[in-house]
């Protein structure tokens, strides 16, 4: 992968990276579209990260689905694919680990103790044994892109991170690989989620301005019309992800929610 | 930095990096040396990196003494020197840090809590701050040596680790930086860590095996000959630094100990 990665820069080929863990759906594809536009190569790695799962979390039954997603890549023009086994990335006697400080405490961080952890350490790895210009993550896993940046800002990671718009069913709900898990009647629910976000931002556009009245609206509509047990419903400053009390300039509203064995995520900006 | 790195190694130039944090003397030098022999770019940074120093460690007095530096450094073929500010390195809102696991936990990392994670983070910032094909570590540091190569493997750092060996005064004192704040009595008491190492190898083939034993007739030179506070006489397995019981193979011999207000450490493999 390196050599072949130098000898393209030595080309004078911009290179863009997009970590996954397969199990690939439109989303993903917009970000190996987004690499193309603006890179010669575009490489991609499917790894479903084991540090990045908890105890008891899902990473037993995470869908993999590599024929799929190869074939699903050879149409968006991803030149490299790169699928290593576990062994591989966390050999016998794998110790090292990336902390990223206080923007993965928070939301995800608290619900999914370590989760950033394994993320910012496998992101890294990947960065080292991918080397690129640019790196492509998606915008709905909000607090990970941010937790990324830090991360690449911190420790001088000679790369330029791109984040890339939700892509979103034709309903609304945001694609996710974990979309897959839900029922019919699930699927259905799932959709509280996107008007959850919609309700806040209605609410703000007419004056609301009451942090904690706006997340008890949207908690109210998540637990009676999608019937779904929540995490978070936060309104946080979109750098700091601080929570803000008042609305002012930019907010995210980011919700984690379940759906019986599902947890799914999703966030907007509002500006006022 | 790297725009001149790049261009040299789009040259087909090998690059070399030497991390200092200055005070340099002839320890530093043959690494630099080291680096000269088998590229033809070598990097050397100094950076007095506050986050490997405790509280009421010696950050604040650590010597610092750039432009005797930058003359030393010209005498053995430095291409690029690199002393960034604190503030360039640690900007406010920094938060990340590299935690290397196990192999920083026992002996140095004991007596000083947060060290090796100040070593590994700095020292993997410095990497990606001036990509370099080999980096330049001195034995003297035989757990730093560890701690990074550990990291460099764990995080697939694209980089070639060179350890060096020991450079000694006449009589047989470590090279260090910190042998600058010795008085002349504590630079003659300084000398029993050296016979200590010399002792346990003596002990040795002599045919003694029982760690204990050597370590204790160690740390008694250097109390009684040297008038030292010890921290560790430390008998160890040179790849796991796990402490051995009985002697076999190769062993680590590393010392850490205190004359008046100043830490010095030093070490040996011994074989049998």
């Amino acid at each position: 992968m390196r050599l072949t990665l130098a000898a393209a820069r030595q080309d004078g080929q911009r290179i863009g990276l997009v970590p996954t863990m397969g199990a690939l759906h439109a989303g993903h594809l917009s970000l190996v579209e987004a690499a193309g536009k603006e890179c010669q190569r575009t490489v991609v790695t499917i790894f479903v990260n084991p540090t990045q799962f908890g105890p008891g979390e899902d990473f037993d039954r995470y869908p993999r689905t590599l024929e799929a997603d190869l074939a699903a890549l050879s149409g968006v023009g991803a030149d490299l694919v790169f699928a290593p086994a576990s062994g591989e990335i966390y050999p016998p006697g794998y110790a090292s680990f990336v902390d990223v400080g206080p923007i993965a405490q928070r939301w995800e961080g608290q619900f999914r103790p370590g989760h950033f952890r394994g993320v910012a350490t496998i992101v890294l790895k990947l960065f080292h044994l991918a080397p690129a210009d640019y790196a492509y993550f998606g915008r709905k896993d909000y607090q990970q892109a941010l937790v990324i940046r830090r991360m690449i800002a911190d420790l001088n990671v000679p790369i330029t991170l791109r984040i890339c718009p939700i892509v979103r069913e034709p309903d609304g709900l945001a694609m996710s690989s974990r979309n897959r898990y839900l029922s019919a009647d699930e699927r259905r629910r799932a959709l509280a989620i996107y008007e959850g976000l919609r309700i806040a931002a209605e609410l703000a556009r007419a004056g609301e301005r009451n942090a904690n009245m706006i997340a008890a609206r949207v908690q109210e509509h998540l637990t009676t019309a999608g019937g779904m047990r929540v995490d978070y419903v936060a309104l946080a400053d979109p750098e700091t992800l601080e929570p803000v009390a008042e609305l002012r300039g930019e907010t995210l509203v980011a919700i984690a929610a379940w759906l019986g064995k599902t947890r799914l995520i999703d966030n907007v900006t509002i500006e006022v």
